[in-house]
């Protein structure tokens, strides 16, 4: 069986797309005035639809489908049916928890849900990061310099001049036996990207905060594909478009996609 | 309304219990051969049953139940009726994104699913934090410095001599405006849990380690409740006692509870 990191590389090639399109569809992002998961889920297969042949990978974010308990996630499994085979299902769970419960939620998102690849958070360290490491072919990207206003807060705490994301990114360098480990490194942080990339050539990244984050769409695609794979997601940007129809959901994500194919074949 | 911290405060002097049973309920734990939900199900019920005179407080851990799916989703509903109002029921979550995903989660646990609290995860910085302090009489546990062996590699990462948990700690303590922040402290770090004690008299400490983990009791329970609240966690070795007959759980968790009494008048 391929590797988490050739699956990755080969779904890029196959669709010519560094576009992961995150799923965060909330009911105030459609401005519903009385929310029903009923128009979540039609807009959510919307996104899906106007996106498919475009998208190289699919990130749905937790969050949005626990805010409806039990029900979300009977709506989490259609979607990834939806999704269908062959293109990339990343689950943005962020989890991280002592062993024995990290290998609780690694059963619940990658044998229950069979998401290719999930988000993982750090602070506990790497016994926290080691139970997801061990299912074949699947993915694990390790937060590692984010892409929120606050994120320099604890990331940037720096031991002897080096910051802790920087200890994160030599960690995850040193788990990855099975070829599976990714990161997660905001577009919002041009200079750390740089910095990461260069630090883990061939692990691939995942890049948020390009679109309604302001994250540069260039400098990430480009640094980010310098050295290995780089797939950038955009949630909001795409998922909330214009006037939400499929017709120009469709439109915007396919501005990115031409214009990621535009830079990686100029770059 | 009273805020959270009150409100544990009050629930502690009524009980006259600082044990908070932890629900990890696995069919591994079980040694099922052929887990299934209901004997899953049915155990927890058994742990809550013997333990419900004694406990302070519940802390479902997320991972047990989002590995069944949607139905553990409707379990963990099924479970918060189980233990009823009263007790305090903290949703052992970890969870931490960016502010409108944050927005989502609190959603999910403090509207959906009605937790008292939930844990939180700060690697994201302040803006994650945030968005669950809103939630009159809600309570949000921040994890500082956990209990797992390799909690202290990312957590006592150094800045100018000072450990990250210290950061954490501190920022917690400035964002306490709604009297509703509390600690996640592991019982096996006890020089840490003392530090950190003494920087943030007053708010609440959550304290996992004890039992399976091997943390102190007694010095957990005095350290933690010194200058503030302090509850101990306590979950396989409680839930899976001895025969794990409902006589053994309710004989080990009163054990407990009659240590925690004893020490605290002592104390």
């Amino acid at each position: 069986m391929n590797s988490f990191t050739q699956r990755l590389s080969a779904r890029i090639r196959k669709s010519q797309s560094w576009l992961c399109v995150g799923l965060d569809i909330s009911p105030e992002g459609l401005g519903a005035a009385n929310p029903s998961l009923q128009e979540v889920k039609d807009h959510c297969r919307r996104v899906i639809s106007a996106t498919h042949e475009l998208a190289c990978a699919y990130k749905p974010n937790l969050a949005f489908f626990e805010r409806w308990g039990a029900d979300g996630f009977v709506w989490l499994s259609e979607v990834l049916a939806e999704i269908g085979p062959g293109v990339i299902k990343i689950g943005d769970a962020k989890r991280g928890d002592i062993g024995n419960t990290a290998q609780q939620y690694a059963m619940a998102f990658f044998d229950h849900f069979q998401f290719d690849a999930i988000t993982v958070n750090p602070y506990m360290g790497e016994d926290s990061i080691k139970p997801f490491l061990d299912f074949p072919g699947k993915g694990v990207f390790i937060l590692t310099r984010t892409s929120n206003p606050a994120a320099a807060f604890f990331q940037n705490h720096s031991e002897e001049g080096s910051p802790l994301y920087i200890s994160v990114a030599k960690v995850c360098q040193s788990l990855n036996q099975n070829d599976n480990i990714g990161l997660v490194v905001g577009a919002t942080a041009p200079a750390e990207l740089k910095q990461i990339r260069d630090l883990v050539p061939g692990l691939p990244l995942l890049i948020p905060g390009v679109g309604t984050q302001g994250g540069n769409l260039k400098s990430s695609l480009l640094i980010g594909n310098s050295q290995g794979d780089a797939i950038i997601n955009v949630s909001r940007g795409i998922a909330f478009a214009g006037d939400m129809s499929e017709r120009e959901i469709n439109r915007v994500a396919r501005r990115y996609v031409d214009q990621m194919r535009r830079l990686m074949d100029e770059g």
